[in-house]
């Protein structure tokens, strides 16, 4: 590992630490180094808070002069709710900067770079990219698609069942791995189930870890607007409820939830309700990543779709059988298997006694 | 790890390069050790042939005085093909042995340590005996239930489907996989299907690897007698087909399929044939551990027989859903999520693209 590859290391790990808490805006660390020694570190922690390398200056201070930026995005160009990183960065004196990736946003990439460089400071790009790819894989996807990151979980038995035919699935995984997906609840912006899900399991959806956490806001798609009112989930004291509907619903069933503070919205129907145009909406209403956790049919309609952007399965140590057992992807029946969607295994965990397996669809680990 | 661990070890290692080669035998290495340096060494090849202690012994000559005898089983006290090889040990001169297990089998277990510690050497018994006991699963369990040891192999998609509905299952894991299951099959003596998997994919179950190989004995559970003259797999020129079906069976079939070589067998019927009888049966006839490729139905009815001694799932990196996409454990309906049977994995391995994760039931793996 050279000293380069060391130090983006750091930032790197610096950046992750506010996984899930920095949304709409990118996790960015940064470290200022100066013969061998860090004289400057920071992150962004919050949106609206300073950017990494603001933090890392202000430490740095004068220590700053003749060191070397390490930072983990292509610093920023544009006035937003700060003043642009690559001017700080030009006036601070460092007389080098190595960037692990450029700005996703194909708008503006290359510009802060642009900055730097006409300032005769020495650019690397490039350093520990697909790390840093990995660890913005979601503000990324935003930029490239204007659609939220959606990781699809499952929870399912070594031979692939979910559930018993009658829905029965208590417990599928262990308590360590249910325990982790709370802290994946904890990390998203927005969670999503279909009316089936409801109906079978009545859900609250809410985020349940030691440390309190945050409930992310709980999405229903439901065509026929059959949720119930005594559902657990239509009470929004501690999350907010939205539900995708057809247009044109019962207009009294719509003005029951709503009175119980559920939002409704409408989407366009065609074999099923339009994710792609449900997306788009929840995008532009501040949802940056979505956690599917449906059954098989709402799993089904997002793979079909090819909106799935990565893949988490929990694999308990336990076989069910049973003829109509329930899997984690049904929907219409395919002919051949090679209409299977094609994945790339990305890591394998054991967690208590269970594995979880993350992919990643192929082409996009490709890209 | 100290030397007793380093020395078994290398003896664990010299016997496993035998697998599949010394049934119904156990696979047992030995190493001679003096002063540091290993003077013999020595594995049992193949049944009727030496005994692993007899190698070693023969290449140590007069450098087994004094020297310690690493052992991967409990050297034997009977006569058999070959004389007691703890007398053998005894009259070597070595003043110390190393045992990684005992003999499995209860009607001699600890006879062999008895003899050697009866004259005077000292014997340590246990060092390794997990890794000994998993090199010698097959063994073992021949030992104590008078049965085949009984894998069963899946090949599935993340989603858990083994094919499409109609069957089409070309290909769910990749190269690699497919490989390494052909020279899981050089291993077993046997390996076994339904009458479903006949009829849908027409199969031959032979072993193709370069080296050639052996073909495993194809074992068809076929009850109605309606495995197909001209399926491939009553072509007997290359391997022995056996079938298992119920008694009082169409006699002109059952004469055709003897005409061409095939082996039939009646077996008595409950709710499908009775697969512990057919299990007793086969060990009887020489079949010391059995490859399960079934479909679901047959891979169901062995598990909730409790018949299965190990799990290999092959899972590709694809989702294929469809809603009546085929399973790879199916059977009767179960009701609760509680009446899965329970496993615990062993490993997770990367064969090219594909995972595969090595599982065994739960209250053996405690044992």
């Amino acid at each position: 590992m050279t000293n380069d590859h060391y130090f983006m290391k750091l930032a790197l790990d610096l950046a992750s630490t506010a996984k899930g808490k920095t949304n709409p805006n990118p996790l960015v660390g940064a470290v200022i180094v100066k013969d061998g020694m860090i004289v400057g570190s920071g992150l962004h922690r919050k949106a609206g808070e300073p950017h990494a390398e603001v933090h890392a200056f202000h430490m740095a201070g004068d220590h700053a002069r003749g060191a070397t930026l390490y930072v983990t995005l292509e610093p920023c160009s544009h006035f937003g709710k700060t003043p642009p990183c690559a001017n700080l960065v030009k006036e601070s004196g460092v007389s080098r900067v190595v960037i692990a990736m450029r700005d996703p946003n194909p708008l503006v990439a290359g510009r802060g770079i642009k900055i730097l460089e006409d300032a005769g400071i020495e650019v690397e790009v490039g350093v520990l990219e697909q790390e840093a790819r990995r660890l913005n894989e979601r503000f990324i996807h935003n930029m490239l698609t204007q659609m939220p990151f959606v990781i699809s979980k499952v929870a399912m038995t070594l031979d692939g069942k979910i559930a018993a035919y009658n829905g029965d699935s208590k417990w599928v995984s262990g308590e360590a791995s249910r325990q982790k997906v709370h802290y994946l609840r904890n990390e998203v912006d927005a969670i999503l189930v279909g009316i089936g899900t409801v109906l079978a399991d009545d859900p609250m959806l809410t985020t349940r870890i030691p440390e309190g956490g945050k409930n992310p806001i709980r999405i229903i798609i439901d065509s026929g607007l059959r949720t119930p009112l005594e559902a657990k989930i239509t009470d929004c004291s501690e999350a907010e409820t939205w539900i995708f509907t057809h247009e044109g619903v019962d207009e009294e069933k719509e003005a029951a939830l709503l009175a119980k503070g559920v939002q409704v919205y409408a989407a366009p129907q065609g074999e099923g309700l339009d994710l792609t145009f449900i997306l788009k909406q929840l995008y532009e209403l501040g949802i940056t990543d979505l956690l599917v956790e449906g059954g098989g049919e709402v799993n089904s309609a997002f793979l079909r779709e090819g909106l799935i952007n990565k893949f988490q399965v929990y694999i308990a140590p336990k076989v069910l059988g049973g003829r109509h057992s329930l899997t984690p992807f049904t929907g219409k029946d395919v002919e051949t298997m090679a209409e299977a969607v094609e994945l790339e295994f990305d890591s394998v965990e054991h967690i208590g006694e269970d594995l979880l397996i993350t992919a990643y669809p192929k082409q996009q680990t490709e890209s």
